[in-house]
């Protein structure tokens, strides 16, 4: 628990921020008269509670005014945050609460160009590969899957692996 | 039926399971205010109705929750058993059902976590495209479509290649 | 209209005949608690204008039962015959009603199994990116779009250029 | 604002006009018993705010009936015009309207044969991945994404881009 890098390992991800639109979503809206229509992967679920079970906190934001009855209908086995208009002073309310001192711990998956600044500051970034320009060319993480279609389970296989190759790595000189 | 390999030929194919959730369907959810959507490709609907007429019980599984009435829309020409959290001891369950007595008579189709036990146990296993690291690691056949966009087609037209290439093979030495 | 190639040129299409199940849709039936859902692309709507411009008969069929209302949705600009058992004696009956004697007259676009038949007799023939191991093999055009996503624009496409390239080389001949 | 290339730079581009079928959208046409349904990247919403902020004119026409119920639905950031039978005179009332004298202001996105004169007129022209052959031969801009999926963006990157470079190119030289 302690060693070479300081206590907690600040590098170790306990959060996962993700931007809803376009990370677990396509970022398609879908409408009729009536409705807005949203979809996202059982793939990106399956990836969720991998980290879940791991005892990686995961979140969601989202800019957008979306309805009460939509997000419970989706099910997600997490907290969603919408109309967000302050992502990075959002992220780090959330990091507050759980005792997190540092942007190092937290891992972040965005695609727009709102997402750019928290791409920056955390420790570890995705963006799925479809995202806009801007947000890819913060020298992160870029997956071979679209945002919807199962980058969020790419980028959580990625955060293990790194976990997994950092304890062969090191693991020994963080024993006491 | 009866020959070099033992009477029942364990390696033809009885049984073909299916993950629904990201084989039969592309795994996405659709969600508005009141419902649920699923959508399936028509071609995998060619593939299963090809092997049925082959004598090929086919069979979908999922770890979800789908409703009856949804269920009841998908119109689909076999049985489909939801909520499963084993899915190794219900195709055991129907493996006894159906009088068969090894793994190697069953074909599995999944992409999931959970689907990674049944694809090392079957005789003969597929992913679709798009399935997670976990279950494409198991040694099976990867197909070039994606769930719920042909792979369960491809998979049907594999089984039925394996099936003649091993008839041209073995043929004559099966004749008693 | 009459010379070489006899009266007529049977190499001109006069009819085209299309699956509307994976040709003008994805394929894909997308259903929730009380509807089915279909969706096909403006693309192909603006091919099938096109040749419609040019005096094509344009005719869809399907294999499927499709609701009246769904198909009254659909506002297609050309007739759509369902739930067709035999698509080959339908295609026939529709030549006869359309004084063609020839199937040298019909362009045909299919992907599925049962498409398989019309698609050898056709003169002029064209299947979907994504159509059947079985459909690609009979040695027609392949689009590289898939069904639903341009496929019959593609072919239409392919049509017209067909003609225009037989009148830029047999187009002295066929003045008497 | 004015200097070697004439007062006003004709090449900076005051209105974008982009066809809503195809571009916006990914030309699919989703329909059921009772309603049509359409969709759109969130990707392209991003692409056009940010040309807004930059005080590009961002409008939308569409050769299709839309009910107002939809469009509203939709809840674009931006002006829709539906029904349009000549594209071309509309976009010129738009320019007349805004006090452009001249078509090398006017960006426009378009992918269908109806499309082709105005991508032959407008000073910027882009069309999607998907466009028909005749769009894309006009020699414009071609998106490595789709219709739908992010090629307005990709193309108000493009318009920003080139903005950008003959800024550098020419910056002095336009001071007084």
């Amino acid at each position: 628990r302690y060693g070479y890098y300081g206590k907690g390992d600040p590098k170790v991800v306990k959060l996962l921020v993700c931007n809803l639109d376009g990370c677990l979503t396509d970022g398609r809206v879908y409408v009729n008269q009536n409705h807005e229509l949203m979809s996202y992967s059982l793939r990106d679920l399956d990836g969720i509670q991998m980290l879940q079970r791991k005892h990686v906190e995961v979140r969601f934001l989202s800019e957008r005014k979306i309805s009460a009855a939509l997000l419970d209908t989706l099910k997600l086995p997490c907290r969603v945050e919408t109309k967000v208009s302050n992502k990075r002073s959002l992220v780090e309310r959330w990091m507050a609460e759980l005792g997190l001192s540092s942007w190092e711990q937290v891992a972040y998956m965005g695609c727009g160009y709102s997402d750019v600044e928290c791409l920056k500051l955390a420790g570890t970034g995705g963006v799925p590969a479809d995202a806009c320009v801007e947000a890819k060319m913060t020298d992160n993480f870029v997956c071979k899957c679209n945002g919807g279609g199962g980058a969020i389970q790419e980028f959580a296989e990625h955060i293990e692996q790194s976990k997994e190759s950092r304890k062969r790595k090191f693991g020994n000189e963080k024993q006491p």
